[in-house]
């Protein structure tokens, strides 16, 4: 069998790092797949499920063994680990994440190696995940028909930026490229947003007077609606604080829009209610109409 | 066999009007059930279907021959309708109504009765609904393990209370008392208000620069948080104006919360974000234990 590279480290074995390991073994893509982290245990268990081949405790190790090292901590732990890498000799390795957001990993390289971005160093951002996380839920199709963004720059060494995106390819996903800024004002709009509503509005509704009311007489809209309050309150926290500029951007847009919405409302607007309401429709049929060309299932989530 | 009552009249024969008329037949509640409205087409098709017995396109018929008319058109429809049939001699028939808010038809029998509330109104709501509409979509357990709530007055006939509340009960619904302006409070809160946040932001985003990119990498997350954004645009802005006052509550808020989880996402106050997010959480997954043991599946609506 020939295989594209040799060894993949996988930073970070959790639904997403195990889930590209298991993608990587099964598509031929790297002979060896090994797990870097400090939670053996997590480690151990990826080699019993059959998602990786070895582990390794020491990060030299698995740096030096490795043709890609692909970080796939949390948001905020892949800031710190970024930057620990960077300072490191990284010979021809390629470095690459999957992180939700792309804007303070490309600070933390710039300033790592004095406003130099390392040429072998490739951001990306695969949109799957599910509702289960861990090792456990690792699964080899996570990423098939599903979207990875990679948001290479002007001073990144072509070939590593190709390799990169041939491994996301061999996963069954669909490889695009968009700038760092784009990148994080579009998930800032469409996943990092949703999410600050939804927690607003669970936590306002629990912490008012009808409360017990409240939940017990919602229904199935309002669940949908509020699915994603039941994230990872730290997984979610680090977002925020790493698309901070974007998210606030965000918040500032919808709130103004939510603000007509509400003077139509207070000044009995049926024509401006009416037209947004339809507006909406419209765009959200044509989104979910979109969704379902694509096959995507309703346990996916961003 | 026995029924409870003979006749039932349905005014406005949808889905919501619909399903209640086969559930009535199908318990044996009524001996008949007729349906009223403007639409013979509709009327003809309820017969078709089994859903009602009989229909006539006169109001003052449908009045003298039932024992319950049920409003069961659309909510700013319903206002007008209950004027003009509280205008009429009612004799002992009883007029209730499934209509999503509660204090414009409130305020709309007071004032048509020169601020005497009418003994025989019995106002309610049922929770309950689908992503379909129409007679078609009608189905005689649509309401069983609801909720519905009547909004009983100190006004109100009791006998006529009752007979409301027996009438929803053969359904399969749990029936529960409420006050008006809770009533119109509680589902603000838990469903026009979410209504209004899902349609504000798909139409923000739908306007944004990036729309393309935007509802391009949106996934499963996106999707169902903005499910409702696909709600009938007449059917939202009918509420949205009947229900002013509540909704413009909790438009503020909700907007008061915001802005404090986006000051905490402008201060980088990793404490606050994570606390908002815990609390919304386990809010947020009591909620869905909460609907799991009730057993309603993912197509309820409300």
């Amino acid at each position: 069998m020939s295989y594209r590279v040799d060894t993949v480290a996988i930073a970070g074995l959790g639904l997403i790092g195990g889930s590209l390991a298991a993608a990587l073994r099964a598509s031929g893509f790297a002979r060896r797949v090994i797990g870097w982290g400090h939670r053996e245990q997590s480690l151990q268990r990826g080699i019993e499920l059959g998602v990786i081949d070895e582990y390794t405790l020491d990060l030299d190790a698995a740096l030096s063994q490795s043709d890609i090292l692909v970080l796939c901590t949390p948001t905020l732990v892949a800031s710190q680990l970024l930057r620990e890498i960077l300072r490191r000799p990284l010979g021809d390795t390629i470095i690459t994440d999957a992180a939700s957001v792309k804007g303070d990993l490309y600070r933390a390289a710039l300033e790592t190696c004095n406003g130099q971005f390392p040429p072998r160093l490739v951001l990306g951002h695969p949109i799957a995940g599910s509702e289960q996380s861990g090792v456990e839920a690792a699964r080899a199709d996570l990423y098939r028909n599903h979207r990875v963004i990679l948001t290479p720059v002007a001073g990144n060494d072509a070939g590593a930026v190709a390799q990169v995106r041939d491994m996301w390819a061999a996963t069954g996903a669909e490889v695009v490229d968009m700038e760092v800024e784009r990148h994080d004002a579009v998930l800032a709009a469409t996943s990092h947003l949703p999410h600050v509503l939804a927690y607003a509005l669970v936590d306002a509704l629990a912490q008012s007077d009808a409360s017990e009311a409240i939940f017990r007489f919602a229904a199935g809209g309002f669940r949908d609606f509020t699915r994603i309050a039941s994230s990872d309150p730290v997984m979610w926290r680090d977002i925020a604080l790493a698309n901070r500029e974007a998210l606030l951007a965000s918040i500032d847009m919808f709130s103004e829009h939510l603000g007509s919405l509400r003077k139509a409302v207070e000044d009995s607007d049926a024509d401006t209610l009416e037209a947004t309401f339809r507006r909406a429709k419209s765009a959200r049929d044509g989104f979910a109409a979109l969704l379902a060309e694509r096959g995507l299932s309703r346990g996916d989530k961003d």
